[in-house]
């Protein structure tokens, strides 16, 4: 057993005698509210990590820009003559608004496979029992799993054969928009041999995986305007024109029938996987037949191509689309404007200002008079269609080969910590993690190295986290800790 | 002067000495909430109106068939030998969920042209005052301008000259599915040379008008399904295909860039206006640019058609639209389903189940499987794509001949009325109230005979009468009361 080995055995020991310290510790955690936007809350979650941090050893503060979610910066330097490896993850959440939970997203609960709520203390700790919360899974699980692997190391007196260096950010669930400026303020202590990027989901087939990149993303709002107040339907509708098919007639505009996007432009820079991601993909389990059976679907998207194929395309997904109450409740009006909201995962190599330029030129194409900000009545009497656009550009993708030296060390820790079930190795995510600017900042590689369930609800109602997968984070952290020595 | 004459005199002297006790009166009215499904609401209103009018010496109850909303039935018998006219509005409401008021709903406010808030006993009274309250227009303003035309007569010392019967019903906003059979139980009392619709507004240019047609309507809401959980859009997005693109895509197929509507059948039995109707079309006050102004649209659909020749065609309204929610609230998620509410305006001629026969058979020749009831994930699996249709049929609509002698002389007592206005004279309205009953069940021609201000935001949010419409109300009612003998 080699030094690597007896750091996950030890904490896998941890796990198993002490597990409900573990779960403990994390719900207070997940007590504590973390929506991005509500500053006073972040400041609290990121106040709360650096104390479970400074408990460890590990040299931890915040850093704060004026007005934003501050950062968690954290060392632990174990030898000058030592390779540096980076954590990151990030501790605020997706908005809960208008989601309907079961139970509330700010007070944990642990639930067994048949329903029943676990007191937390209970023991033995059943692997299948979930914690729900918001972000029991994205994000903050990573933090608990690190604080948790130092601990098994210190009882079990190993010491890490790597400097660590933590960054935790509180604006991911908002895109990210002052990474790459903290990036760029702390470079200096930032550098490192490879950053690990502790995010996102594990494979669909509930196998562990190790992911060399990901997508990045810009979100786009299009309002369509109509009559200046709501009109009723008889007495007016189908000659004044209603905003809402007019909304429904341009989006109709920017995907033919079997999905694929037609905006001049979107699909021109898409590169193919190379043969070696060809292989790593075939290479990858199979789930797609399970997946669609899980989600009551028959037939993707994508004329034939396979779900991580997909993810080499910019993706163009309706993620909410508001022309008036439906159902029970609505009226029978005209309504005076229509809101799409879209978000598109991008490729490396597509700038997200340009693909939203794309998405404009698109609707100008189709006869829209495009604006940014609310448009006076005159304005809009001036033009056949007039479109508010609210552009969040966000960030580029990137991947990093997965045969490089770095990528494979990485994937052998992940395997020690799987004990003996295989990892998948990825060679990009669906998703979007602010990845690209360590590359562009620090001119580091990045690694995403995930510890979630991939049935987590990530980003909805009922988020949660498996509680072997905390688990399996805590060996994983263990096993990062102590990769062996490692030219970069 | 004659007899009718005098009894516009009457009404309209009433209302200068009297007016702040005709408002106050109103105020009590509008203050009790009407929303339909509300039953006890209703049965409130009903009971209240009972009592207005058996002050008035009509003999008035309410009757009501099991778990829905009553009508309030009245007689005023003058004599056997007169005619008899009926005069139908009703006394509940648009529900009032999701809107944004100024003033609240059921706290009825009276606003000077200067926005400034009117005490409810002023004098005196400009009749450019507006009271703002759900229903001030739509449609509890005839029941207040009957009760206050017969204090004007008995005040005069003036009898009416026909049989008067009333009918107010208390589910119109629902769609009046229980008229028909209110008006198939009470036939033998409810028969009468004329039913005067007291519903809708004035002509678009504020001038006074009666309308010898309507349109019907049929609503449909249709939802499609998607996975069977909400979904990380990064990670499956544009693989698992979003009911929102699925919905907007079988929308966009329903209608051209003209906006003239695509369902197969659904303009085939659409019929032309006569020459009569034409000649009465082009009678009409111009007030299209205007309206367009007003609105703030350049170019309405219809290929140049004009606003009332649109009436003759069905329409095809998109009233509420729900895809998740969009703009700053919106997730990066693909929901699990999407719901497009529509209504159907109806021509005479068109039924309502064969209307939505139509659209659902335009939804099976788009592959869609369609379905009445939730879906079970087994037949989700099952087919590409599902949609839930719901159907509410309601009722068609009619019209009768504008040169009929029953059709001169309400528009002859209009007229009188409006006090040297000219009354517009039009063929058929947009909307809909339920007018094809009386003929079917009871054989008797019906006429709309509106007081409501055009702009009165009908429907919507801030719904207001102008009290100078509510006072021509009070003087239309007396001249209708004072019709001169006719044979029928």
């Amino acid at each position: 057993m080699d030094h690597q080995q007896r750091a996950v055995a030890a904490a896998s020991e941890h796990c198993a005698k002490s597990g409900s310290l573990v779960v403990g510790e994390f719900l207070e955690l997940l007590r504590l509210p973390n929506v991005s936007a509500d500053l006073a809350d972040v400041e609290a979650v990121a106040a709360h990590i650096v104390t479970m941090l400074s408990e460890r050893g590990v040299e931890a503060r915040t850093e704060q820009q004026p007005g934003v979610a501050p950062v968690v910066i954290g060392h632990r330097r174990v030898g000058d003559h030592l390779p540096t490896i980076g954590i990151y993850a990030h501790y605020d959440g997706q908005p809960v608004v208008g989601q309907d939970w079961h139970t509330l997203p700010f007070e944990p609960t642990i639930v067994a496979t048949d329903g029943a709520i676990v007191d937390p203390a209970a023991v033995p700790i059943d692997p299948d029992w979930r914690i729900y919360a918001r972000s029991s899974s994205d994000d903050k699980a990573p933090v608990q799993a690190l604080v948790s692997a130092l601990d098994a190391l210190h009882d079990a007196s190993l010491e890490p054969t790597v400097n660590v260096v933590v960054l935790f950010e509180g604006q991911e669930e908002a895109g990210s928009p002052d990474l790459e400026s903290y990036l760029t303020t702390y470079a200096d202590e930032l550098k490192a041999d490879v950053w690990l990027i502790c995010d996102g989901p594990f494979h669909q087939t509930g196998q562990p995986q190790v992911i060399f990149g990901v997508r990045g993303i810009a979100q786009i709002d299009i309002t369509v305007y109509g009559p200046t107040r709501p009109l009723h339907s008889g007495h007016y509708g189908n000659w004044i024109p209603n905003p809402s098919w007019t909304l429904v007639n341009l989006l109709a505009t920017m995907r033919d029938a079997t999905g694929r996007i037609t905006i001049d432009g979107f699909l021109d820079r898409v590169v193919q996987p190379t043969d070696t991601e060809h292989e790593a993909i075939a290479a990858l389990p199979e789930y797609e037949d399970a997946l669609l059976a899980d989600l009551a679907v028959r037939t993707p998207e994508g004329a034939g191509a396979s779900l991580v194929e997909r993810m080499y395309e910019p993706s163009l997904n309706l993620r909410g689309l508001d022309g008036g109450e439906a159902g029970p409740g609505a009226a029978n009006v005209l309504p005076t404007k229509a809101t799409a909201s879209l978000d598109i995962r991008l490729p490396p190599g597509h700038d997200p200002d340009e693909m939203l330029d794309l998405v404009e030129e698109h609707l100008r194409s189709q006869g829209v008079f495009v604006i940014h900000d609310e448009p006076s009545p005159a304005l809009l009497a001036s033009h056949d269609v007039v479109a508010r656009v609210v552009r969040d550009p966000h960030y580029t993708g990137m991947r990093v080969p997965i045969d490089a030296p770095i990528s494979q060390r990485v994937l052998g820790a992940a395997t020690v910590a799987a004990e003996g079930d295989d990892v998948a190795a990825v060679p990009t995510l669906g998703g979007s993690v602010p990845i690209v600017h360590f590359a562009e900042v620090l001119g580091v590689p990045t690694i995403i190295t995930p510890m979630a369930n991939h049935d987590n609800n990530q980003h909805a109602a009922n988020e949660n986290i498996r509680i072997g997968n905390l688990f399996y984070g805590v060996r994983m952290m263990a096993a990062m800790l102590t990769i062996p020595g490692f030219e970069t």
